[in-house]
């Protein structure tokens, strides 16, 4: 059946091509073939269709899936439809990745969803290793390897000359780790959540430093070499970080923005969420527009942003955009992981061994040095240390991918050696994704790295960075875990940032009813999870269903794990509750329901009835002492307000370990 | 608030507009300004942003709501910007709105919201009417229009010279009802569901037929007077119905094709919707490419894949799938009323007030004669008269809107009097948004047209078509009359179609674990109908949150209703069910909970472990033994397969009621 499905949409796309160079008559005719109105759009959609079919197929296919990653299979697909293409002598111009469509169509959502979905507290916690990994670990290893292969140049190693600058440009667009690859490897393997943000917040920042180094000796380049004169050395010293935080600041400043339109802007639902797509989308061109980091641009954006948009629009949209979100990244990583595999049918190569060999084995030998040397250093500092395997399985899966093949495919074809450049970007990625990504999972087993699920442990391990030494990060877990964890949380809470933030920021920004407002209201995440907790307590589960379906991979699990503490919490709760509060159930209540007795059947009657008036007209606020009643007698779990999106990630985390 | 929102995007906009022309140096600067890189993107953000902003703008403030409907403002905003853009001397190509991209961008997310949306039965119950009125009465309108203005030009009206080919081109694009505008109108009226049905169904369809008559004309247009033989007039003759009947077999293709492949790849959430929308867009290119109507294809796509694709997918993508469907078309049609309005101060216009004059009075008149004419006529087949209340406000709703605009734009230069006719189309337009739009308000009320809500009989109206004489479509109401309803659906669902869907489309179509089990799953829209009432039933409401969101216009009053009927049907039907079939609780469920002692209660506990089980894993069946006994006691709904969209139209026709 999925092949059907495959081969007819390969079959589409070539009678489509095909058809390209036909002629077209004008006179009257019954029957007329008009291919030229749409052919661009035709051939895009074909080339969506067949990407998400493939993907799609080698998901379902549990034999190929469990063997090979998907990247690897779409690259491999990729070899193949570009071998048939360039058998049926289609042009060229409708299969070959353009560079500027690369970078401002198909890496947006990729890098969007990254930051929309990263988990901002482990980020910001672990930011200092962060930083260090993605700053100073790109910067030696583009310098190292540029001087090791100019090293080799000098020997007369190579077949083609270039210049120490040419070198650089290629030495810093193949020093970036890609976070689509690292995305894609992770998805399939089970570590522990320290290393899983250690390296895609690597992955995903070190793209902007790349970026910006390629931006930089693009500039030396275009040049004349006797102009350059030591002043324009220290204004590119100067131009790194402003270009590296430019970004982060232009990204910051539209998350802003779309905070602010959306706190006013909420009610209107069905248009609401096309500023949450259009104005990241312009953070990154306004950060180009500028010279800065659009990669940064949109992962600021997208940080800042998420935890307000979350918040001011309802549960509806915010479900629909992140879906949305998800679903674009995923369409995006397909395509690009194709043309990937059709760039090395298709590209007009220049194969020289040397200089491929030298390429794979400096990258992976400075990668393995640098990482080592920063763990080094940054163990001095932190309490919790990066662990040796740790370190090993860092340095292994530091995957090139196709932002590195998007940079290079954009150098100038001034410079003379960029075929063989392209020739050695093309074959380290496939070394890293093909050789790497098909043995870290046997190497991952024979070091035995500690997964997510197996030990409580590792989770904490987020939570204990010396360097920036932040408010802990909720885990999701047993009931009485989380209580103790939110006690601390809120002893911690005194810090000056969430002050500040709480003070200024989240006025600014948030939905008024929800700011000044603590009393209840089901539109509100944190409110949305205390009545989700309630339901759960008090019902056993089983009640929210399009939860269900969302959630699907963790929440049996989780129910039955600690539903007998909650059943025990909540009849105990609840007695006490009723008892102290002297509550009595609504006349309407009563006459509408049988009296059974108990008290807890009295208190579920009142609550139920509570919660049936305010539920629907979402208007409406429950007051804020039942909440608190509940809270205190910890009936109710206290969830943070981030948890919403973070949530997300560790949900993934756990059900990643559950498949294995 | 609102408008600081609205001057910052409009200030976003002239800035990046007036910066275009910058040239560009490429010394070495710390700060460089690069904008060319990404212009076109960044217009057609401010674009986006600009027309959001302003329809959510318009939305918040009521005062301007209730008086001028939306497209009304829209046009206006245009002018102003318009203006502004006019006199700041911008290159003219950054804000007219160009007809290929109008056609095959703007307007296929409207025109497959539209299908989408569109309640299939009762445009299937009223097919014949429609199709009267969308083919007879726009080729009627079309030819009728076409000779009077010809008499006139005969009588030297006019100070511009056409030919009767050239007339005729106009006056089929002139003759058909804008769905764009007809929806924008009919959201702010509270008409009854026949009126609804009819006039927007012949809008949808009217626009295919004007699409390929201009198609055709245009083609004797091309060729030389001299050349065209009456066989040529034969050929196109019958051209005209492949066109349009082609566009509608093209459209049920695809939308085979989406439905085949939503079976096969529901497992992969992420990737699957990507199919929903790529797929109906290449239906439209193809007709395209076939000079097929791609408006009749995107129509008869959306109508038939909903059926399968809302069963196919699961809850959760296809609640985000709607929504992003909704949400799409709600943009474009905002950037085209904007456009429209920009276009009468940017366009070179031809001014002739005779012209003018003529076009709006013919189009009018012609549009009374003809829909009074045919409702003569369709009243001698119809049980369910079309009453001449409803002729006149068919009549008089009759609105042009953008795609006549669009389609005169793309008019060949080669046509002398080609401004001329832009103008008056624009006037038309104009005249038909304003006047009509914002008089029919009071000649409604004058008229005492019965709304939706008032009368439960209209509801009724739509499914007594003598001509169809199909099965009868549902309507949400009270629980007893949808009971009673769901007995009459199934004594005539013997029906050929229905009979030979089920038998051989439906198992080709529909993802197996439906169409074979009956039994219980949790991702079926009929069991989660089914459950959906059921826990509305035990538990009385509140419950399902992230439902509640969604339907939030209706659910509180729907629940309010029914809630006592319900819930002596739950009590009565639950205490015999238990009885008769001697259910015990489980021995966990007991365990757990304490004993409560009534039947009811035990019976309560029974189900919720059952569903508490099966919930969450949604591969798990919870046998139909019990659902079908629920179902015999009346204890649970029967809701119809199609429901879940079609009732999408019944809410909002509801929702609308509700809000005057």
């Amino acid at each position: 059946m999925e092949t059907m499905l495959l081969l007819l949409v390969l079959l589409t796309v070539t009678v489509q091509s095909s058809y390209m160079k036909q002629n077209l008559t004008s006179s009257f005719n019954i029957l007329d073939i008009h291919l030229n109105v749409s052919s661009p759009q035709l051939i895009i959609c074909g080339w969506l269709l067949l990407a998400a079919g493939a993907k799609i197929v080698f998901h379902l296919s549990k034999r190929l899936n469990t063997l090979v990653p998907d990247s690897a299979s779409l690259i491999i697909l990729g070899w193949i439809v570009g071998f048939i293409l360039k058998l049926s002598n289609v042009d060229e111009s409708y299969f070959v990745l353009d560079a500027y469509i690369f970078y401002f169509y198909l890496l947006v959502p990729i890098i969007f969803e990254a930051g929309f979905f990263i988990p901002n507290r482990a980020i910001i916690d672990n930011a200092g290793s962060i930083a260090t990994f993605a700053v100073i670990g790109t910067l030696t290893n583009a310098a190292l390897i540029g001087a090791f292969m100019y090293g080799f140049q000098c020997l007369g190693a190579f077949t083609m000359n270039f210049t120490i600058n040419e070198i650089i440009l290629f030495s810093s667009l193949i020093s970036s780790v890609d976070p689509v690859a690292v995305i894609a490897l992770f998805e399939k393997l089970d570590v522990n959540a320290l290393l899983y943000v250690l390296i895609f917040g690597e992955s995903l920042f070190n793209d902007g430093i790349s970026v910006t180094l390629v931006y930089i000796f693009l500039k030396f380049h275009a040049m004349k070499t006797g102009c350059i004169s030591s002043f324009d050395y220290i204004k590119a010293a100067i131009k790194f970080p402003i270009n590296a935080f430019g970004g982060l600041i232009i990204g910051v400043f539209f998350g802003i923005i779309v905070s602010y339109v959306t706190k006013h802007s909420y009610k209107v639902k069905a248009l609401n969420p096309v500023f949450i797509f259009v104005i990241p989308y312009m953070a990154f061109l306004t950060a180009e527009v500028f010279e800065t980091s659009g990669i940064l641009a949109l992962v600021s954006c997208g940080m800042f942003m998420k935890q307000y948009i979350s918040k001011n629009i309802s549960v509806y949209p915010a479900s629909a955009v992140k879906f949305f979100i998800k679903m674009l990244s995923h369409i995006s990583e397909s395509v690009i992981y194709m043309f990937l595999g059709m760039s090395a049918i298709t590209y007009n190569h220049y194969w020289d061994t040397w200089f491929v060999i030298l390429t794979i084995v400096s990258c992976l030998l400075f990668r393995v040095i640098s990482t080592f040397a920063l763990s080094f250093i940054l163990n001095l500092f932190r309490i919790n240390k990066i662990s040796t395997i740790n370190q090993v399985v860092m340095a292994y899966s530091g995957l090139r991918g196709s932002i590195s093949f998007g940079i290079c495919s954009s150098l100038p074809d001034t410079i003379p050696a960029k075929r063989m450049f392209m020739t050695a970007c093309i074959a380290e990625i496939y070394f890293t994704i093909f050789i790497q990504g098909l043995t870290i999972r046997p190497l991952l087993k024979w070091l035995h790295v500690e997964g997510n699920a197996t030990d409580n442990n590792t989770n904490k391990n987020i939570r204990r960075d010396s360097i920036s030494n932040r408010s802990t990060m909720t885990i999701s877990g047993t009931c009485l875990e989380e209580i103790k964890e939110a006690v601390d949380r809120q002893a911690s809470s005194t810090k000056r940032w969430s002050k500040l933030k709480h003070r200024y920021l989240d006025p600014f920004l948030l939905r008024n009813d929800i700011v000044h407002d603590d009393s209840f209201n089901p539109n509100n995440n944190f409110h949305r999870n205390v009545m989700k907790n309630f339901f759960v307590c008090s019902r056993q589960g089983g009640i929210d269903m399009s939860v269900t379906d969302h959630d699907e991979g963790h929440s049996s699990g989780d129910l039955e794990k600690s539903k007998s503490s909650r059943k025990k919490d909540f009849s105990d709760g609840v007695k006490d509750f009723v008892r102290s509060n002297k509550i009595m159930p609504a006349d309407d209540a009563i006459s509408k329901q049988p009296k059974t007795g108990s008290v807890e059947a009295l208190a579920k009657q009142e609550i139920d009835s509570i919660l049936l008036k305010h539920l629907p007209t979402s208007q409406h606020h429950l007051s804020t002492d039942i909440i608190k009643c509940l809270m205190e007698k910890k009936i109710l779990r206290n969830f943070d307000h981030e948890c919403d999106i973070e949530d997300d990630f560790l949900l993934e985390m756990k059900k990643r370990s559950q498949h294995h």
